[in-house]
């Protein structure tokens, strides 16, 4: 049976680029509105094209913003291994344009590469998991594999309405793993196995003091000043020696990991080199008694994003500002509740707070970390499906960024997370001349045939 | 001589006025290009004046960018009084437009008040001291005392020709006394003393790391964020508790005040109940074991106006910022020297930062602290003159903010300085719908009449 879909796949090459290159020409951005008929005819592309391979149940599900694609294919045994895949078919904006080589919604093929906008993130990758299921189906009318495809259609705008959805229909999405496609390999013959994302809490900080803006002469020295109060108060909450974050319980649930999943950690990616190449700073820094590698997967951040409030135009403007902000962005690991992290956050800051101004600490947005079982049979199929096609293991990774709705996948649906993926670290995702290196696109194909196939058994 | 002075300018109160709503009606702003006309138009206007009110080597002197008018009526004798009178032609931009309620330039008699941008800053109080020279020259045919004129256009955009120019023609500009016409009073009928004012230092602190903004989730936690190492900076230069400022030396050469001057200082203008309801703060606070009218009269202040660098717009973006800045300004008092405290400045920020950045501190101007002796006879005159007009004493004041050639004058020339003013402290200065209260511009007439009798005395 594999063998006839990878015969089918290797057949039909020029059938999955052209189906590519139509998807590609769909300028299915998310948050413009002057591209909900591109956004609905992308939805409509998707669905289509799973009616098309032989796929039953196909629908497009309307939500609050932008529809959700789905379809199945369902063995009549219901023991049978049940995968659920995820794609986005919606893109960033392709602004600055005249930085584009080639119009960013004309797919160009200059090399190895198609450019085009979402031809990485995620057209091409998540098609590439289609394409799988087209060859077995094209070439044998049957899948290994219990398959329901979600394709959503808000990813690039934090994904909305997926946990919503997920957990109203989490009969119908029930399965044994969630395959997540929207991921990069460590390089074009390196892929790479992510089995953790960081979660994520976003606040921000308001003082207010002065109902107006001051004069600094003719007041200075009588009132506190917004930003002389923030300043001190977000100093006090990481110590500057060791880079501890300093709120209450911070740390409560963060585990120490294992011994093997460190050396596993230290897969040569992330090195103090490395990172100095990639960031140009003059030296390396985190929390003290980690190594690079360990500090942007494993352990938990505090980043001040900006600060706005009084003047921040050229030159001199004298004033005590009215109001003083910070954006606090703080990276969460595994066992670390958002939402628990904002209340002691919350209370930390207005502990501190003098008397003298109003304080206001808003949540806005959150999202909660992931851990999967790196042993988990999913997964190592997952890494045998690699191996098969790349002849090389993917090296393990934990994420040090967010998935908001893979945590709800995971806990609403009780499902292995497996995150896959076929994209390059340099393929210039949200931002101009975007690619996708199509060997791997080819390669990716039957890496899922083989996903599928070694699912089965 | 000064009855006829006083029964001239009674009897000419209408072309008084005239001449100011001539001036007014130019729109000399001085930070806008497009009205560098309106620039030339106004100085044209005062030079005009001054010859038709009879003074002598009237000219406009040109600088880099705004010109300078001078005059001058020079007695044959050597020894009498000379006063060096300072005003400024040039006024701020009227914006926002919508808020007037007559326009910004076509001035408009409401009540008492005229209406209109520079009303009141400068044009009003200026003139009303050339009206006392009118009064004089066109009664009488001379004055009472030796008068030099000098009346800037750049006074908006921080006297950028002027300390040069007073020091290239210190002997041309010798006096007794400089009379610094741009004040305000405390109320219709209270005039006001200023008799110090504080010096002036901004900064902008650079902090640089990663070449560019980076995903706080990629790299977060592996390099020091800009922000978080500027904010520990920061907290670093004011104890909290206190409010002192930490910077080393930075009170070596501050006073103490003698107790007749604090007791001159706490005429019940500036109260805690005072500062409470103009500023609209929860509470009062400054520095420990001073009041709030020393706080913001004889204490030096350390504001952070504004920190650019990173995101500062709606809602959430999650980067470690390549750049974080601090525009901090910091007001001295008299004896402070604001190059020696840059000095202090830069070199305690710079040992604060840590090597895993770059970091810049820049001195973005500068002014220094003026301190006259209130008991000078040319302020006691000021003094007198008031009380034969308003039939009030005027109080005692030091300024919080800064008049940047204030201390040029005072040290090029070794002449007293006198701050006199007919403004109002609700006049709107730089704000729509800027006024000027009219019968204190034909008493401010009457007042210099008397000033100049009594300095010849």
């Amino acid at each position: 049976m594999i063998k006839a879909a990878i015969a089918y796949a290797q057949q039909n090459r020029q059938s999955h680029l052209d189906d590519l290159l139509d998807l590609l020409r769909i300028p299915s951005i998310s948050t413009l509105p002057e591209y909900n008929i591109d956004i609905q005819r992308a939805a409509q592309w998707v669905a289509d094209y799973l009616k098309r391979i032989g796929l039953h149940a196909v629908e497009i599900i309307p939500t609050k913003m932008h529809p959700l694609v789905y379809g199945e294919w369902l063995h009549a045994d219901p023991e049978a291994f049940t995968l659920l895949i995820y794609g986005h078919y919606d893109v960033q904006p392709p602004d600055p344009l005249e930085a584009w080589v080639s119009p960013p919604f004309e797919p160009t093929i200059r090399g190895d590469n198609v450019y085009c906008r979402g031809a990485s993130d995620d057209k091409g990758q998540f098609l590439a998991a289609l394409k799988a299921i087209e060859a077995y189906l094209g070439s044998t009318g049957k899948c290994p594999i219990n398959i329901k495809v979600l394709i959503e259609g808000e990813e690039e705008i934090a994904s909305p309405s997926l946990p919503h959805f997920v957990r109203a229909h989490r009969d119908k999405l029930q399965a044994d793993a969630a395959l997540i496609i929207d991921h990069p390999m460590i390089g074009p013959n390196t892929p790479m196995m992510m089995y953790a994302v960081r979660g994520h809490l976003y606040t921000e900080i308001t003082v207010r003091g002065p109902s107006i803006d001051l004069h600094s002469g003719t007041c200075g020295g009588g009132v506190d000043n917004p930003f002389n109060v923030l300043v001190r108060i977000l100093a006090q909450l990481q110590d500057g020696a060791t880079r501890r974050i300093l709120i209450p319980n911070f740390y409560d649930a963060v585990d120490e990991i294992s011994a093997e999943e460190r050396a596993l950690l230290h897969n040569g990616i992330v090195t103090d080199e490395a990172l100095l190449a990639t960031t140009g700073v003059r030296a390396v820094a985190g929390e003290a008694g980690y190594t690079s590698a360990e500090r942007i997967a494993i352990r938990p951040t505090l980043e001040i994003c900006g600060m706005p409030g009084g003047y921040v135009g050229a030159g001199r403007k004298s004033i005590i500002p009215a109001v003083a902000k910070a954006k606090v962005s703080m990276r969460l690991v595994p066992k670390q509740d958002p939402l628990f992290i904002f209340e002691r956050f919350d209370a930390f800051i207005r502990s501190l707070a003098p008397e003298t101004v109003h304080i206001d600490v808003e949540n806005l947005g959150y999202a909660y970390p992931v851990l999967t079982d790196y042993q988990h049979p999913a997964i190592h199929a997952a890494i045998q499906a690699y191996q098969a096609v790349f002849n090389a293991s993917p090296l393990f990774m934990r994420g040090g960024g967010s998935l908001p709705f893979t945590h709800d996948i995971q806990q609403t649906l009780g499902a292995a997370i497996v995150m896959m993926g076929l994209g390059l670290l340099d393929d210039n995702l949200h931002a101009p001349n975007e690619k996708f290196y199509l060997p791997n696109y080819y390669r990716g194909i039957e890496t899922f045939i083989h996903y599928f196939d070694i699912l089965a058994r």
